[in-house]
């Protein structure tokens, strides 16, 4: 029998629920491969704003899934009165943190093959004593991972970075020829295990203009990344650079690359969000399990208000079927 | 009567007389609107390895275009021996130098309308003693311009930048408010007067990712970016911003703004030509003469060869001629 994801629900007051009730909607086969970790009360809140009628089954672990209903595991019970879409308090805090903490259980036990992640937030999080930035460092330090690598995936381009939320002047002084090379082997690593590229062929980015012009305008290839590049092809990773970061994606794109090393945030961001706004899915490599995320915050703004687009958690959630099929361990 | 536009050849051992020759056979109207500056010798040698057969006329100024033929200026005199196709010398920049020099002139005495760019060398050109970095820094100091900004202008994005050519390390150091405040008033005003858009619309990016996220990651956005925006919306200019990064592109390519001001080389420059790789062009703002370029170097590796495109100079060309009917001086 297959395994089901898991999809948490995210925070209770962002557009997780009706976004999960959209995808159900537009596919009803998502019923029979996953199961929801979140709350019935807020699902049939969403229900009842988006007018539809999908039938809910309380899952018990070990039991089958109910066909033709949506399977959720009710982690947390809200009463409707404290609810309300677009503000979120400590009590969502705690419970985002609960479906989190539920489904790497869960994984573990054996019950769900991997885990489909909605937004969640941070001041919220925080506020009930989970003093994580996000999903990743959270799902790091559940599972033990000593390196994780945030990779943002779509059709078109993969981009994995070397700096991630750190001022723009701070990059240069973050940046090392063994983070870089550490970067290198992780990305390669997963394209073979994760998305089943025997080979991987990687575009390093350079860090300036033109990647530097023959140090004409700094020196940071020759001295940081070039060594990690080579560091990588010796020991047999199909890594070239660094190139001119405004050609690179373009190149990528195209299918010269299967994944793009970026030096820094907005490098691999501004590309990938311009090829895959409404479809990028964030994937967290390092861990020992199977985790991938809608590549959108809680968008508190439009919550409940039945607008906000699916797109990405359909896409997050093939993306997550398609790492399970390759790291062979869906069945159960 | 149309006066003409100038397109110069460029390093005539780089891809300008073969991509002349093959947007001529594409679309032979070229030749009706436009004299090319440049050599007749390596004109026909181009048409040799390309097998075209349009038919050449000497162009004297003053006279009028010889219809089905390309009206050529033989600025210099090459001889077919001394010349090769990817190998570029002193001759070569000084001949290149003397296209540009020969199209200002040109310009100045109402023979032509504008120009239009082939690539150049840096190295070529300096070898023969001219001390400039490229081609936008000659022609400011040809017509005496004070500020000249590059603008990449597609169908789907157009970006300014207010740093270009330096070190990653460097940009903090060179942005200045001054220098954002000019670079959206500058870039304002050439899209209301080259681009015919009278009240335009500007998205401004962010430095930092995330612009920042509440100085989380760097105040450059409040100390830098934002003043400088408050002053242009003084000024009655339609700017929003600071933007994070990666998001302020898709935006734009969506409609949302005509342009976006851009912090750095590579913020701007990779969005671009994941999108206009094929057909970017940089305009030239600043400047009193109109003048617009492909949007690619000689690629001397390809050179005499017969595969260069000539997407980017058609859409040079076209734009070129847009901002003369804007500018209302296409009468003679």
């Amino acid at each position: 029998m297959q395994k089901p994801l898991g999809i948490t629900m995210g925070c209770p007051a962002g557009i997780g629920p009706e976004i999960i009730l959209k995808y159900c909607t537009d596919d009803p086969s998502l019923m029979d491969k996953a199961i929801i970790l979140g709350d019935l009360t807020i699902i049939k809140k969403a229900q009842d704003i988006l007018k539809t009628t999908i039938p809910f089954n309380t899952y018990t672990p070990g039991e089958p899934l109910r066909s033709n209903h949506l399977n959720i595991i009710p982690v947390s019970n809200f009463s409707t009165l404290k609810h309300q879409f677009g503000l979120s308090d400590k009590q969502c805090g705690l419970s985002s943190a609960q479906y989190i903490e539920t489904g790497v259980q869960l994984i573990d036990q054996g019950v769900i093959s991997g885990l489909v992640t909605c937004p969640i937030s941070k001041a919220a999080i925080n506020s009930a004593g989970y003093n994580f930035p996000g999903h990743t460092e959270m799902l790091a330090s559940l599972t033990n991972a000593s390196q994780v690598v945030m990779m943002m995936a779509g059709d078109s381009l993969r981009v994995t970075l070397a700096t991630v939320h750190c001022a723009f002047s701070d990059v240069v002084h973050q940046l090392t020829t063994e983070s870089i090379a550490k970067l290198i082997e992780t990305t390669n690593k997963s394209l073979q295990i994760d998305f089943g590229i025997e080979q991987p062929v990687l575009g390093v980015a350079g860090l300036n203009p033109h990647a530097g012009e023959d140090k004409l305008f700094g020196d940071e290839e020759e001295k940081i990344i070039q060594p990690a590049v080579t560091h990588a092809t010796q020991q047999g990773i199909k890594a070239f650079g660094p190139f001119p970061p405004d050609t690179v994606f373009y190149k990528a794109a195209k299918g010269e690359f299967d994944a793009v090393i970026c030096m820094y945030h907005d490098q691999g961001l501004i590309p990938f969000k311009l090829l895959h706004f409404e479809d990028g899915v964030n994937v967290t490599l390092g861990l020992s399990i199977v985790r991938t995320s809608v590549d959108h915050g809680t968008a508190y703004d439009i919550a409940g208000k039945g607008v906000a687009d699916f797109n990405s958690l359909k896409a997050a959630t093939e993306l997550a079927q398609n790492i399970v099929l390759n790291r062979k361990i869906n069945i159960q």
